[in-house]
């Protein structure tokens, strides 16, 4: 038997709605692998916020430094600038934990239309690798003059080679895992200083793994790219704000940002790292048990392959997925069934 | 009679191919509404500089600075490295001439099938307004250790009160005159000292103009809303990086980046305003006689509305997109035609 200690950050909203379906799934297919987890529940959010002035105690951190992993639901609400609330937990987190890597599988699914007439279920199948801890998120900069005239701001973007180069090579050695092509996402013909230094490392990556083919987009031209013919893609790296950009619309492209999983990795497993589904905590729905737990359940699956059991996070998103095929789908989807119902279906088909 | 003095820069490949079309319909159409052009032509181009070392000569803007406005093919050529061609040619000009608004216009025309299921002809109808001088394309900036393992590279972006509230002022009277909606483009949950400040002064614009309605989108949210419901942008604002992205991926969306027009504008007209076709170079087309001129067509309407002559620019509007109605396009469209049959139909279309 084989033992993980989960944290658990439900957050705010249909985050706290959304995780409880991803524990009882990972129960369920953990029991039929001799896995077993051990799941804590922490209340970080902007309800806590709220009330005691800080998104986690100061010590959060290292309250989930010895924890396996960390699955999260949601974090932002109303009221609460979204530069608290993710400054004060999401990001800390991605990185205290260096979780240099965000992971974000695109499929489109059966059950899941595409917005585009070309592509049905299995036409679209790639993975954005988005740089997670640096970039063009950085906390340099500032404001000068300050309500006058000649106010102004200035925001500095900081890359390093150590940076690109290990988010580079995650790329390239999960390419010769899957299609063996990688994309990489870059703006140098604009963006003078550090993208032509992105396009340098990738390259010095690339020449590093010869049986991987090597693409070079501008960032423009990729995102017309990603609309007119995802079919072409397999990999794609990119930085900080470009991979974040990336993901959401090839998530659109396959049909939702509602189902879209995501794995914010410390490759090493020197650290924990964090599953979150890319959606938000939903205020206009939060409550009523309509949520759509496929996001989280899909975030389980990709923690399940980072703690190296591909075979049960196949099957749990096998359940998942077929769940959705069998025309069991929550109201965002056009489906009928609640929370609860979707999730029961996934439960029966992963068995006792 | 009006008349107009025209800069012509054709630039490389395709480009040297698409203006003599954009000319000859300036020409029709100005000789029905009493507008006369002057075109002088330079040959400023990646092949200048790679017999004579420069893009442009010493005194290029000065040559230029005293026309009505610039006609530009296309820049851009193998062998020459894009921040060389740009930086040589295309951003000088845009700097130099406080061309401070890029206007991209996007529609889904008859004849230009979009990819998105749901987007017929007239389904999507929205204009890009993007920042075009600050930002994020930024020459403060460098690198550190080059070559050894702590290199590093800083950008800085820089964006000031004046500049936002200018591009902002541009597209809440945009706005005005069109579906009176302005969607800004905003990060500031990641970009933490640059964008809140963007925030700020466009809520500031926004206040001024209370009969627009006003909604702000982070750029990935965004991006992914362009793929799920085009239909809901009227006039989109953001700064010069997500603005390039956005126009790019909205041109996709209408079916093609190849059809799509660019007005870089100072909209107080102290200087030239430039116009030019979205698409690039094409070398793999180029000297075929293949290449579709409906962009840089597209770009001449532009520039007539900015020389205030909205009616001939909807003219020569209907005229280029009547001929594709009719089913007269070229090869990138689906269609049979070459350049010079496809301007034949526009310019039959526009009468003697
Ligand atoms: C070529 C490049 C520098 C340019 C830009 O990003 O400004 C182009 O993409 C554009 O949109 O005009
Ligand atoms: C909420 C925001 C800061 C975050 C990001 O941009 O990193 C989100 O968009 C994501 O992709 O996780």
């Amino acid at each position: 038997m084989t033992r993980y200690r989960i944290a658990l950050v439900p957050g705010d909203g249909i985050g706290t709605e959304v995780l409880p379906p991803a524990e009882a799934a990972l129960e369920a297919v953990g029991r039929r692998h001799g896995i077993e987890f051990a799941f804590d529940a922490f209340d970080w959010s902007c309800q806590r916020y709220l009330a005691e002035g800080a998104m986690m105690p100061a010590d959060g951190l290292d309250r989930i430094r010895g924890h396996d992993a960390v699955l999260l639901g949601a974090v932002g609400w109303p009221g609460v600038p979204d530069h608290v609330s993710l400054w004060g937990l999401l990001i800390p987190i991605r990185r205290e934990f260096q979780q240099y890597v965000n992971l974000r599988p695109v499929r489109v699914l059966e059950g899941v239309p595409s917005p585009l007439r070309g592509a049905g279920a299995g036409d679209v199948d790639l993975v954005v690798v988005r740089e997670n801890v640096e970039g063009e998120y950085s906390e340099i900069g500032g404001r000068m003059g300050r309500g006058t005239a000649e106010e102004l701001a200035v925001q500095e973007s900081v890359f390093t080679r150590r940076g690109i180069t290990r988010v580079a090579e995650y790329a390239y050695a999960l390419a010769e895992d899957r299609g063996r092509h990688v994309t990489s996402a870059t703006k140098s013909n604009g963006i003078v200083h550090t993208m032509p230094f992105w396009d340098e490392v990738v390259a010095e990556v690339a020449a590093r793994h010869p049986g991987v083919r090597s693409d070079k987009e501008h960032i423009d031209a990729l995102a017309a790219k990603l609309v007119l013919a995802p079919g072409r893609f397999d990999v794609i790296v990119g930085s900080n704000l470009f991979g974040d950009i990336l993901s959401d619309l090839a998530a659109a492209v396959a049909g939702s940002i509602g189902v879209a999983p995501a794995g914010n990795l410390n490759p090493e497993r020197e650290f924990p790292s964090m599953f979150e589904p890319v959606h938000g905590s939903a205020p206009d729905i939060a409550g009523q048990g309509r949520a759509n737990p496929l996001g989280a359940i899909w975030s389980a699956v990709l923690m399940l392959d980072h703690l190296g059991h591909p075979e049960a996070g196949a099957e749990l998103l096998a359940a998942a997925t077929g769940a959705l095929a069998d025309g069991v789908s929550t109201a965002d989807l056009g489906g009928t069934a609640d929370t609860a119902g979707y999730t029961r279906a996934v439960l029966d088909r992963i068995g006792p």
